[in-house]
């Protein structure tokens, strides 16, 4: 019955006071935003949560829909359910709109359902007039304060209801100003401004051919219609089309008592935090000023004083800020930042909002609000940003050291934020020669134009990396991401000059040895050294994680290549290998050798001498991995890049054999040289992306994937013997076509087969596949039948859906589709999100969705997971929740950030928010 | 009633004579074929035709089924029903089995419902013992024939039944034959030949410990289990497995009274094609040989006869079977390939099937037998292999002149045959030369490694191309299938020297300038000039076209580049062009330098006065396009290659600068190189395919597109004034997103609609999108939004859903993936079909089908079609009409084939024999 009455009050009532809504809305929230507005119904729920809200009322968001069908009319007798709401607010607060001895001031301002700021139309201070001015002077002992405030209304309300240019007053103001020989307007007195005021008026009367309204009901009455009619303004209608905010939801208005701070010297204004932003420490953070208003904390004119110290001056007054803070943290079941005002003693709060907090203060205080029964565990995970976590794996640099650093000229350059962290080091340009300074103990960092794969021991080698070129998907943020080091990429006012070792920045030359400092988190890049702090696992973040893990449905994998991966991956609670890709390990100096051998062998005879080589090393690098990983799957991949990828660049060799013939060097060198520009000619292809790589190279030369399956094998029977529990899946990259995979399982099958008999050991072990072929989603339903387990490998199925090559793309046309593309004279966007960072859903995960209803059709308990930079995207992370895979693998180093996502993915699933994949 | 005492019949009968065959089967021949077996069936058929087929029985299928159901037993009671039924062959034929005097042979062969070639045994001459090969010897007074047909009894009897080797036989016959100092086995006796029977006899007990069978019906009843049991041994069994032919399915046994074509002098055997195979002429085409067996006339060692002379020697029976040839190919409704047997002045059909012939026959002969009304129109489509009508289209060399050229060791090497046709010319290696030499009126034969882009006027200026590498979906074969040019790709025994300009075989040099004959359709390259042959349209052929045009429901368009490829496709009956690629235009001599220039451009003015060079040009080409296809639609897609296409490559550009430096060159020059390598290199890309390329182009360098869209609006104006009607539709290329379109669509229809104004004129337009990435296809229901119609680039769209580089692919591992890859000693294929010739109907099939779907819901009257070279292939172009396209675009010379398929697809489809696309 209540329920009934309630549902009726709603559809009729037009004007509710902010400490009436609660009757009205009960605990829809969610409705009361819609006719509320955003504003009205914040003021509404502070003021239901037992904060000192100056009084007032809101016209509801019905009455701005009804004002816009009806012809821009008001409703009929709206206005008198104003008048008589008002009535209320001036008992509350024991004055009267209009009267000369005690005036009512109000604001009045827009507020629809989404947040538009700026776009609608405010007046403050209405109801000032003539009288009610010269009152607010008596009541005050503040002539100044008075006549600032009418002269800023007839400002507002001017330009605002009758499109009075704010230039005209301006100008006025800038005479008296040059009149007085001032510059400050805080300088003019209050008779100035009543002088001031008459001009004003003056003004406005020339203009509209009216006198300025001095009836306060009148001024109420337009200053409403101004606001509904503001919802429609060219810069509003433009917004709402840039937001897709529907045209049709309108706006509410609200009237608002006002209240100062600047009345007396027990008035005062400030801003708080309900915890420490920076720490996450629980005592209230922010500062405040002693009779002032709101603008002049932001001003700077004053030094304002910090928040804590406002219990040595007003004792009370700190301790109720204090328990409201409190209050409106239970309320809204967070940290929040609080604008309050204290008008001759009283506390009024005038605004509430999550507050903005560092990694580390949105860790304690989830913790903390759990810990003290403010929230559960489910709002504490949902309360932080996944991203935000990497900011607490990584050293980062002392603030203030920083900022003397800029201010002192050391800022040598800002390029791309490509992989977070701090690094210090000694300028190298060499891979090789970083290699030789870190076994020497010296910190380097690396500066190249842009890394290839050939370069990887030397980023193994050095603190951080810094490239004149490439995008945040280039080779260099790529690895550096991986490996959790520093990057700065594609920082292009860097001049690197390989020949000489150094690089120019302007006129500056910075010679190879010079000690710099990189901060991968914002691009810069440092001359000198700056103080570091290290990072470490709080009891709190781990607790967070834990809870995670409670939670979250799928499993978290890491991608890593050496023994020194997987024990990071563990520690960061990776819960096996989801990649271990195999040609890391051939980039090694030591083997290089061989591989090169193994590729330029005229026959299998010769191939197989230099993989024999290669068996026992590769070997090794596997026990290690399952050492790490014991108990958890291992996800290893074969062979998989273009095999000239080993080989040294035609352009290169070219250049060598110029350089040989023209010092006239042995003929022998200049054939062998010419040889091999032969082989590496042959070899290449032009477009080696879609070439002779992945799974066609195991068909090709099956001896490679043959002695990279004994290896596993060999390696899992040790290992077993030892103790360790071993999960192996052998997984084919680049797979298009199910007899592909048919073929090689049955070759590679029988050397496992071989090698586990041998040792007479049975190993559990899995046979899948890399699914990042568009042809391999089409069919998955046949590739199902020889795969255990699918892995999608993202990175190049976004590559083969768009056509987009990775390596070209960044550089030659991508950043234009994410900056937009001019036409008539607008940006417009082709991509919102680099798709090679945050997937595809529209389109690459349609062919994933595919694939997973294929594979399942096929084969109902087949393994599903997603491998490749995006499985640390929270975004995608929560894709493959909703997907239904069961695990994703990322970095080491975004094992956390994924935990997290994934427990975020499974709640929000749980609450039904988004299901619509 | 009938029926169902005919259905009732068709479960029981066991054993059905020839002769019965219709009464139990009616009009049902896939019954018959599945009960009788495809030889049954054929046998029974004959006979219902009224041929004289020598009379017999068979057993049926389902037979095969029960005896292997029961273990290996035959039914009971079915050797009763065998001899009963054999009672009625023995009157018709007036002999009998086991009868001394008059010995009724017989022939006891398998046959499955699909043919399985020599895979199952076959016994001839069953019914031979020591006392009937006496009778046989007096009854036909032919020792040598008697015995000789018994010693082959026994070998494959002892074979068939009782796993005799052959080799034994043998050894006894080569043996007999140097006891006898004699070299072939017909100069043996009728004495040699009993002696070696008793030998042959000998063998038989030694190996199974009996003697060899005497009575005729134990021969018949062992003959007949052996069949059946050879539809179980291992070749049966591979065969079935390979080619996926169910094993249950089961072999009939046929048992038919043998003849004898050597029996005596009015006895004859021969072969015969119902109307001459090469030409399609009316009138009996074939081979005989007097007293002699089918072997005979195979073996060669005598002459044979044309039958057309068989009317001098025996007038009555060559009307005889003339009226059968007739009579055959009333009831098959096809040109016959008739075996025949005459015993004694009988005539005899063994058996017929469908005659192969040429294209120019089977042309004449569909067409002659629609006029003779033995077929429908509709038959004679279905009649006709689409792809053999390109032999008609293409001139040809004279066969014998070929044969002679062969022998006289002028065949210098033979490659892939890549592009048919026969083309002669003196051998250049520069394309530049070429075209001089061209202009000249010399007829040249491009000689390369393998041709680029560049070389394209080379190709045009000459008669035909061979190249050295490469394989069928090179560079050089597309280009040269596209104008039909003969091509002979891959002709790797050539070793091609481009400094010295010759090319060697061996140690044969052929220099520039040497006379050559290619023919495109064998890859063969001859020494000097073989004869040939033009063709021409026959009124047959073009009757054909039009039945076609009359069926078919797509619409056949042709891709074409400039007015001439138009000018062609009309011709051959184009119904506008599907594929207009601007870049060729940018590709000629006098267009390239402003082309460089455009790109070398720095900023967009000088890129804007480069194009204003190119547009006239552009307008010039459009124009004449427009009006070669009058009322027909053209689409013409803009600027697609990245644009390093157009400018050398690096490694000539550093070779040369060496070069330059090593000569001590002027500086200036030196630097230009090193500005000209710098800017490729930095347009240059890892992966051009996926590269900044296709709409990219127009994103980036949005001044290209406009000056192109403006060429083809002032063309289609000014063709317009002439009376020419055009239908130009603006294709965009690589759309992957929506945004891509939209934003290019506003660029465009701005340059549409601003020369539409300045010329007064209204054009009809479409604006559409290339449908070849495959994020197009899953997304193409926002895509077509913005796009009027689809056209599936099926190149690029099976590049990128394979992940094949077409230009790595052929060489490195497609080739292999067709061969097949060896795995346990067995080839595996991995692909059955080149995905580039054939369309992926699996893989990229499956991505149309989406786009498809997805286009129409957002655009029910979206125009879709295929261009790229699977517009010309047969079975891809019945997908095309399968998947409900409106069009297929194909190059001008495919036009007829594609006209042809479509109606074969529109008749396939009515008859409802494929639908499951």
């Amino acid at each position: 019955m209540l329920q009934a009455a309630l549902s009726n009050e709603k559809t009729t009532k037009k004007v509710i006071l902010f400490s009436d809504a609660a009757k009205y809305f009960a605990n829809d929230r969610t409705r009361m935003k819609e006719i509320l507005g955003g504003k009205g119904a914040g003021l509404a729920e502070m003021t239901l949560a037992k904060c000192n809200v100056p009084p007032g009322l809101t016209i509801t968001t019905d009455v701005c829909r009804e004002y816009y069908a009806n012809n821009s009319q008001l409703p009929q007798g709206l206005f008198n359910d104003v008048l008589t709401e008002l009535k209320q607010v001036e008992d509350q607060v024991q004055r009267k709109l209009g009267c000369a001895d005690n005036p009512l001031l109000l604001s009045v301002r827009s507020g629809a359902k989404f947040s538009m700021p700026g776009m609608m139309d405010t007046i403050l201070n209405l109801g000032l007039n003539d009288e009610t001015a010269k009152g607010l002077t008596k009541l005050t002992n503040n002539k100044r304060f008075a006549y600032d405030s009418y002269r800023r209304f007839i400002q507002m309300f001017s330009n605002v209801v009758f499109s009075v240019s704010k230039d005209l007053f301006e100008d006025a103001l800038d005479e008296l100003k040059f009149e007085r020989k001032i510059k400050v307007d805080s300088e003019l007195s209050g008779d100035d401004l009543e002088t001031l005021t008459d001009t004003y008026k003056q003004i406005f009367k020339t203009k509209t051919k009216i006198d300025f309204p001095q009836d306060t009901k009148d001024q109420l009455l337009q200053a409403i219609e101004a606001v509904f009619k503001s919802w429609n303004n060219n810069r509003a209608i433009y917004y709402r089309n840039l937001n897709k905010i529907d045209h049709n939801i309108g706006t509410a208005v609200n009237i608002q008592s006002m209240v100062f701070g600047n009345l007396n010297n027990n008035s005062a204004t400030g801003v708080c935090f309900t915890r420490n932003p920076s720490t996450g420490e629980k005592i209230l953070y922010g500062e405040y000023l002693i009779n002032a208003q709101g603008e002049d904390v932001v001003a700077g004119i004053r030094t304002p004083n910090k928040v804590f110290n406002l219990q040595f001056e007003m004792k009370s007054l700190y301790d109720e800020l204090n328990d409201t803070a409190r209050k409106l943290e239970t309320h809204y079941r967070d940290v929040q930042d609080i604008e309050f005002t204290i008008e001759d003693g009283k506390l009024y709060i005038l605004q509430t909002r999550q507050a903005k907090r560092t990694a580390q203060a949105a860790v304690k205080c989830a913790y903390d609000l759990v810990s003290e029964k403010i929230i559960t565990k489910e709002e504490a995970l949902q309360s932080i940003e996944p991203l935000k976590l990497n900011q607490l794996l990584l050293p980062s640099f002392d603030i203030a050291q920083k900022e003397i650093a800029v201010e002192s000229g050391k800022l040598i350059a800002t390029g791309l934020n490509a992989s977070p962290g701090a690094a210090i080091g000694k300028i190298v340009f060499c891979p090789d020669e970083a290699e030789v300074l870190n076994s020497k103990n010296e910190k380097v960092i690396l500066v190249r134009h842009e890394t290839c794969p050939d370069d990887i021991h030397g980023v193994v080698a050095s603190q951080g990396v810094i490239t004149s070129r490439g995008g945040m998907t280039s080779h260099a943020a790529v690895v550096a991401r991986g490996m959790g080091k520093p990057c700065v990429a594609g920082c292009e006012s860097i001049k690197v000059d390989l020949d000489n070792h150094e690089f120019k920045v302007g006129n500056k030359i910075y010679k190879k040895g010079h000690l710099i400092s990189i901060d991968g988190s914002t691009g810069e890049i440092f001359d000198g050294s700056i103080d570091r702090h290290e990072p470490k696992i709080t009891h709190e973040f781990d607790q967070i994680l834990k809870w995670a893990d409670e939670v979250k449905v799928l499993k978290i994998r890491s991608n890593a290549d050496t023994p020194e991966d997987a024990q990071t991956a563990i520690k960061f609670g990776a819960q096996g290998i989801g990649l271990c890709r195999t040609e890391h390990m051939f980039m090694d100096p030591l083997r290089l050798p061989y591989v090169v051998k193994m590729i330029l062998a005229t026959n299998v005879k010769e191939r197989e001498q230099a993989l024999e080589k290669l068996l026992p090393m590769q070997r090794e690098d596997f026990i290690g991995i399952f050492k790490a990983m014991n108990g958890f799957p291992v996800t290893i991949r074969l062979l998989d890049p273009p095999l000239h990828e080993f080989l040294p660049k035609v352009l290169d060799l070219v250049n060598e054999l110029h350089e040989l013939k023209l010092n006239k060097a042995d003929s022998s060198k200049i054939k062998a040289t010419q040889a091999l520009i032969a082989r590496v000619k042959d070899l290449s292809e032009s477009n080696p992306m879609m070439g002779l790589r992945g799974c066609r190279l195991g068909l090709i030369y099956p001896e490679i994937n043959k002695m990279q399956v004994q290896a596993i094998f060999e390696a899992a029977c040790e290992a077993s013997k030892t103790g360790i529990k071993v999960f192996p899946e052998i997984m084919i990259p680049l797979v298009g076509h199910v007899n592909e995979l048919k073929v090689i399982r049955t070759q590679l099958e029988e050397v496992a087969t071989s090698v586990m008999k041998e040792h007479k050991l049975e190993i559990a072990y899995k046979f899948g596949t890399m699914i990042e072929v568009p042809r391999a989603c089409v069919t998955a339903d046949e590739i199902a039948q020889y795969a255990e387990f699918f892995s999608f490998g993202t990175n190049d199925l976004t590559q083969l859906t768009f056509a987009y090559s990775r390596d070209d793309a960044e550089g030659k046309f991508l950043q234009r589709y994410l900056e937009g593309i001019e036409i008539n004279g607008k940006r417009e966007k082709i991509l919102i999100d680099n798709p090679f960072e945050v997937l595809d859903q529209n389109g690459v995960g349609k062919l994933m969705k595919i694939a997973v209803e294929y594979g399942l059709q096929t084969r109902p308990d087949l393994k599903l997971g997603i491998c490749g930079e995006h499985g640390g995207d929270p975004s995608s992370i929560k894709f493959a929740h909703q997907l239904g895979l069961n695990y994703v693998s990322c970095s080491p180093f975004r094992v956390p950030v994924a935990r997290l996502s994934a427990a975020q993915a499974a709640l929000s699933n749980q609450s039904g928010v988004t299901k619509d994949v």
